[in-house]
């Protein structure tokens, strides 16, 4: 059959999630079938117009869907589907299924293959998990007699015990005032959604870093927002390209000032004043992510944003450091800010879970996290140290900066090599990244990928990157070819 | 000062909202300052040619935010505030300050006054909790060796066991089938958020029942839907106003066809199966929020809606049984809505937390849910005869239909009363409840009132609607000149 998609190169969507979400529909409406083989990626590319890589990453969240699978050699193939509702009329709701974006892009779902060293999934490592510290203080919150009140219902605010201890120190390290308040959300992702909605509307400009975390992009895309990159350098968010945001109308900065995800990358402190300077200026509103601040594994922390501008938003989570699956962050920010932004929490899902922040008060309050983190941090180091001088050993070829801490550093191809187009071999080889596609705003990120490492051990994080330089080494000997325009081969 | 209000009736916003945030931003800005008198309400009225009740209501808003006192036979002072940040420019961004709904509106935060027999909160008993068997089931979770999985970041649509478990028992209820996926949600309240966000955008029509609870209409109205209120009647939503509703275009059908919150109503098997053939021949998705169906105190359970139209999306929870302070719901619906529902459950906050999903399944599977809700439906049996024989004896001039379950019943108040002003009167004397206005959409509702007993004691049921009678008896004595119209008195 002849595939044609409407395709909008203008639209906030990627074309290839464009063009995936076409096929996908061709597959549930019963017009392509189990077995049908899709074109080859050069033959569609050609048709259509568009880079090959383009196809080919359609394809691959294709069969990340489990729509299609590919075999070597033979091409893609349409898998049989579990039958879907026929009549459920909702696609006229306002669902657009085409901007429609899937779980797994942006949290890798379910466990990794066998054998391979993953370095796609930015969290913590479970193996430094302190399970028995964690069963004891879990063990001294149950057994206390307020544990009634706390299986009750709640306030949209937060545990107002957790609220208190972490103002107290958000007020000792001097970033929050007296005009400041905090709401707990569940992590930091719904603090970020929940600021989208009380601050943005459809069209709403907003600057975030490029490359970005994908889940912090995709909740501005799917409520409409109109996303400004502003490149990421060594040296975190990059102050031109933010001075153009603003004066393109961003009402909106989001930025990770520590060790940002997916670079690393870290605002030095002169910068940040001027950051504040700059936005406070143009009267724009900033939301400082400060998740990773606290992972320091080389040098001092630096200032807040925050404490340059008290209007700033600040987020927090615990995530970072102790128990992602533990949903618990907050905002720190002005009162009205966080009076409206209690107003939609509570909308959104009456208050997060009573228990949980008990459980993380009294972690923090016993002086386990303090513990927890001095165990975190020392890791981290080693780690880095590892990825540092693997990355010296075995990506020659490659440019890179390592970070001072955090959990995720970025790493740019030679040149011609595609990372995305990259990946597939490298997963063959036993080691698995992000492609940098994941983290584009506008640009293309195809040459840069991101490597999580804080979830690995010291050991595996050397044999992966000694396997990603060999499957770099090999692609460039074919770098050449690979890199040839498809456009005329159709 | 002159209040010069500019109140819009044809707003989704109450008018008495809009006048309360209208004095709260002359509060904030310093124009009003601590210690100013508010005009006495009766003069208001005139002035702006509203009825008093809606002053009164603006007033008693304005009280529970704590920006004013009123003081009998002394009127209303505005009191001292902290000051809030002065420059922070978010009202430029979309934030529709007279749109703002506040916490206080829906869920009664904090501690109700001391003496006062609560009949506001919908909430179980705290008395009841089994909080030995809770603390044996926290910790057989806790000693179990996959606990450093559940504190690992997890799956947006859920921890999985819990997943197959409510799967399993709702395919043995005969209302999952092959084509239902289930996604964990932070309780009802963001099931239904997420399904407003997936089903619906600026302007699409919604039918919900009226009276309603205010939490699932705000959360409509504040994302700028348009609601319909079908009248409830002693059978639950009324066909022939939701034949009119469906008619007038609405496209979502939010329906509690068990024990509706606020009236206690329950629609009869065979009006369920009208009400799906009817939005089914409509093209209308139908959300089944089925939290309270398993509180049957009197009687069978009914077939759910979803027995009768696979489409059915439906919302259960644990709250009304077990802990509503652990946050825990879930969605059961056809896969391409549960597809769309965990995309943006991802981008609202990654997953629900999973060590609360973790406690609940076991507290379910061990046996213990099951021995629990026993409990509660023996004591909500009491407490349901105490409200019935209370009732016929203390409100000889209310008309009620008791309810066969759940935890709250609608009174309407004999003609002229007011429940709004009313209330007054009534904590002071030691009893408080909601007024209908509080589930209002587009009718009045202040003849109405509704009554939250679950949360109760029996000996405090009767005491506290023998002293609502005695209040509504000494109101209906005055009855003739409260309900006399105001205008006239400028």
């Amino acid at each position: 059959m002849q595939f044609q998609p409407d395709l909008d190169s203008t639209s906030e969507v990627p074309l290839y999630r464009q063009l995936g979400g076409y096929v996908q529909r061709l597959i549930q409406s019963g017009e392509l079938q189990a077995g049908d083989r899709l074109p080859p990626t050069r033959e569609l590319a050609g048709q259509l117009g568009l880079n090959r890589t383009t196809v080919s990453a359609a394809y691959e969240w294709l069969e990340q869907e489990g729509l299609i699978q590919g075999a070597v050699g033979r091409g893609s193939f349409v898998l049989a589907q579990t039958p879907s509702a026929p009549r459920l009329p909702i696609q006229s709701y306002g669902i657009d299924w085409g901007r429609s974006l899937t779980p797994s892009m942006f949290v890798s779902s379910g466990s990794p293959a066998a054998n391979v060293i993953d370095f796609s999934s930015s969290r913590p490592s479970e193996a430094l998990f302190p399970l028995q510290e964690f069963r004891e203080c879990c063990a001294e919150v149950l057994v206390d007699r307020r544990l009634q009140s706390l299986l009750q219902l709640g306030s949209p605010l937060g545990h107002l015990p957790l609220r208190r201890w972490l103002l107290e120190r958000a007020r000792q390290q001097g970033v929050a005032g007296e005009n400041d308040d905090i709401l707990i959300t569940n992590g930091c992702q719904q603090a970020v959604d929940i600021l989208r909605r009380a601050l943005t509307q459809p069209g709403t400009r907003v600057a975030i870093e490029e490359p970005v975390y994908p889940g912090l992009r995709n909740l501005f895309i799917d409520a409409g927002a109109e996303l400004i990159g502003v490149p990421v350098t060594g040296e975190g968010m990059d102050l031109y390209g933010l001075r153009r945001a603003l004066e393109a109308g961003a009402k909106v900065v989001v930025v990770t000032p520590s060790f940002q995800n997916p670079t690393g990358a870290t605002i030095p402190a002169a910068a940040r004043s001027a950051l504040a300077a700059m936005t406070r200026a143009a009267g724009a509103v900033v939301i400082e992510n400060d998740i990773y601040s606290d992972l320091v594994y080389d040098g001092a922390p630096l200032p807040k944003l925050k404490s340059f501008d008290a209007d700033v938003i600040m987020l927090g989570s615990f995530s970072k450091i102790a128990f992602p699956g533990v949903r618990v962050g907050w905002i720190i920010a002005p009162k009205p800010v966080i009076a409206r932004a209690a107003e939609l929490k509570q909308l959104t899902d009456l208050h997060t879970d009573q228990l949980s922040q008990a459980f993380l008060l009294h972690f923090a309050e016993s002086g386990r996290l303090g513990r927890h983190e001095g165990t975190v941090i020392a890791a981290g180091r080693e780690k880095l140290r590892a990825v540092e001088q693997a990355c010296m050993r075995y990506l020659p070829e490659c440019s890179y900066i390592v970070p001072g801490g955090g959990m995720n550093m970025w790493i740019d191809l030679p040149a011609g090599l595609d990372s995305g187009a990259l990946r597939g071999l490298a997963r063959q080889a036993g080691v698995d990244y992000l492609p940098g596609r994941y983290f584009s705003v506008s640009r293309s990120l195809d040459g840069g990928l991101r490597l999580s490492f804080a979830g690995l051990e010291s050991a595996a994080i050397r044999r992966g990157i000694e396997i990603l330089g060999e499957v770099i080494r090999n692609a460039t000997t074919s770098r050449d070819e690979a890199s040839r325009p498809t456009l005329a081969f159709v």
